[in-house]
């Protein structure tokens, strides 16, 4: 398999667009991509493009309203995982040798969704989701359980969110830019006891972009080509639901296969974008990602290791909670985000000097509790 | 690049079936295929599944229910032609070696979906689709330009739709099971002039299954493996759409590539499955796959030559028009039948010694004229 480099990213600022059309949004993400790659859009060959929510043929829309067309298009959907599979389909097809150049878009306008402005409803025939068991709900749960196993503290839990949100005000990209404070998270509307309104992430609306090419035709279009190390997305084990609420193996097993594919470990990670739907899910990926031991989530948060001068800088760019979460977006923001990390391009959210970059999604993980997909990016300069 | 060969294929019957759950029928496909290709389901690798109007993370709901986990999951999405994506990506994996044994997974529910019963309504945006050029809109002025340019008569239209309702009734997965007449068919219900109710798909559920690995490893599994000879998928050009409304260069494009990747010609193909949405659309995919010259269809049809006993048998399992159209499924469902007829058995609607079949299917290609995706199979035994 061919190594394969990022070679240029785009991205919308994220907020609340109910007036931007899908594909709008999806082209000015990928002509900002193609702008940053320095490239003529004729010499993309194919594309994967992925929305939750968004219309049919979603890729071929946003080609032909971007101006590109007769090619090869995937548009691929994974839930909240969509654009991450969007981008290893991508980074596959070059990888294998099938295609040179393509490029990942991924887009999501929750504000005119079927969805917007309310949970999203279980599926005909989920016993479990009709009795409540919607996704705070059941982050709900396993948040609880985690203090109880591991006496983890509401504040800890709050913590997540204040680091997230004071990161998200460096961010132009960010759909919130205000610093909060312990006292105003968990002071904030419950929504399902224990997490409060500002320990959820909010409805977004925006699309990313990411193009790709082998690393032996990237120094053609870039200075700083990003190399991706490891490629890995999985489905949930049909097992994992109710082994441990306090955590997921699904991010466990994903993340061994990335740092096996990479040739790292967690030690190595300089900056790592997670997928912080809620703060709680912060915590737990700490330690399913292998960032400390199990039970010791909170200790991290407290120690400032997880800020952007910490040790291992988790969601310099504000994340889920303040960044916001275009479901089909998500992913492929956090490889924009990386790669201008590890360019050192990051402006005022800089990590100084980071070379190894993390990306992970999960999606559908809660969807009656039945299956989802996570998927892990590992990157480098 | 490996050869890669289908191992196994499965079908729901099609039809109304608004009390099955997309994931049951799903599950009841993929068990069906997993059956015919005699398999232990764990050898299952990864998945490709497809849906337009089901659930996110379709794939891993239709696995977790069949019993399987733990694996890579894409679910694709092209409207019409969403099967036909997920039957190119699981070839795909396997040709370049990622994998050796996958399944593709297509599925529908149009009588749940929320747009059963009525036309796609435009997105946001689409000024024709607000003026009414919905798909039967499109395909009338399509059909009526195909009569005015080459003269072709309504008589020649409803003999498709006679032809393939006929075939429907050979087929036990078909929808329709009912012979009907050239005058039943002009003499049904006006849609959009010269487009009567019956040269037009029906509202369909259902799902189809195929399972692929490596054709040096297909002997293990079954004494018929069926090859695939080409795999091309396409978005529409931007400029097709006004250059002749009585054809479209997107499935002319797309069997030029399909063709030279097989080896062989028009002439070389012994059963074709096609996308015929509406009975005009059979007719001018003829000329566009290259089995007349443009303007010739008409002729096909009356001489009998794409009757299950002429030389270019055309949909002889019903096509859209008899078997139905659960849209995602429809592609997936074009390859069961062809290696159903390539492995001789088709029952009363075998095409006696049929060697090459070609699979076709369109996705999108009318939703506001922007774009669209052709896909086209070749196989052979």
């Amino acid at each position: 398999m061919r190594q394969v480099a990022v070679i240029g990213v785009g991205s919308t600022i994220f907020g609340k667009l109910p007036e931007k059309p899908v594909k709008d949004m999806g082209r000015d993400a990928v002509w900002a991509a193609i702008d940053d790659a320095n490239i003529n859009p004729k010499e993309i060959q194919f594309a994967y493009a992925s929305t939750s929510f968004g219309a049919n043929v979603v890729g071929e829309r946003i080609l032909t309203e971007a101006g590109i067309s007769d090619i090869e298009v995937f548009n691929v959907e994974n839930a909240c995982a969509g654009g991450a599979t969007a981008f290893r389909g991508t980074w596959y097809a070059i990888a294998s040798g099938l295609y040179d150049i393509g490029v990942a878009v991924g887009v999501e306008s929750m504000t005119t969704s079927p969805v917007a402005g309310k949970l999203i409803p279980p599926e005909p025939g989920d016993l479990l989701g009709e009795m409540g068991n919607s996704a705070p709900a059941h982050f709900a749960l396993s948040m609880r359980r985690h203090m109880d196993k591991y006496g983890t503290t509401l504040e800890q839990f709050a913590k997540v969110s204040v680091k997230n949100h004071r990161n998200g005000c460096l961010n132009p990209y960010s759909q919130y830019k205000k610093e909060l404070s312990v006292e105003e998270i968990l002071n904030s509307r419950m929504i399902c006891d224990p997490i409060t309104l500002l320990q959820c992430c909010p409805n977004t609306d925006g699309a990313a972009a990411a193009i790709l090419c082998p690393v032996s035709l990237a120094r053609k279009y870039t200075k700083k080509p990003i190399i991706v190390a490891a490629s890995v997305l999985n489905m949930g084990d049909y097992e994992y639901r109710w082994k441990d609420l306090a955590s997921s193996d699904m991010t466990t097993k994903c993340a061994k296969k990335a740092y096996e594919m990479a040739g790292c470990g967690p030690e190595d990670v300089d900056i790592c974008e997670l997928h912080d739907a809620f703060a709680y899910s912060e915590i737990s990926h700490y330690e399913e990602l292998g960032f400390c031991p199990y039970g010791e989530g909170g200790r991290l948060i407290d120690e400032g290791i997880t800020e952007i001068e910490g040790r291992i800088p988790v969601n310099p760019s504000g994340g889920l909670l303040s960044r916001g979460h275009p479901l089909a977006a998500t992913g492929v923001e956090q490889i924009a985000e990386i790669v201008w990390q590890l360019r050192q391009e990051a402006g005022k959210r800089q990590v100084a000097g980071a070379k190894v970059g993390l990306a992970h999604t999960v999606g559908g993980e809660v969807a009656g509790l039945e299956s989802g997909a996570v998927a892990i990016h590992i990157l480098k300069r």
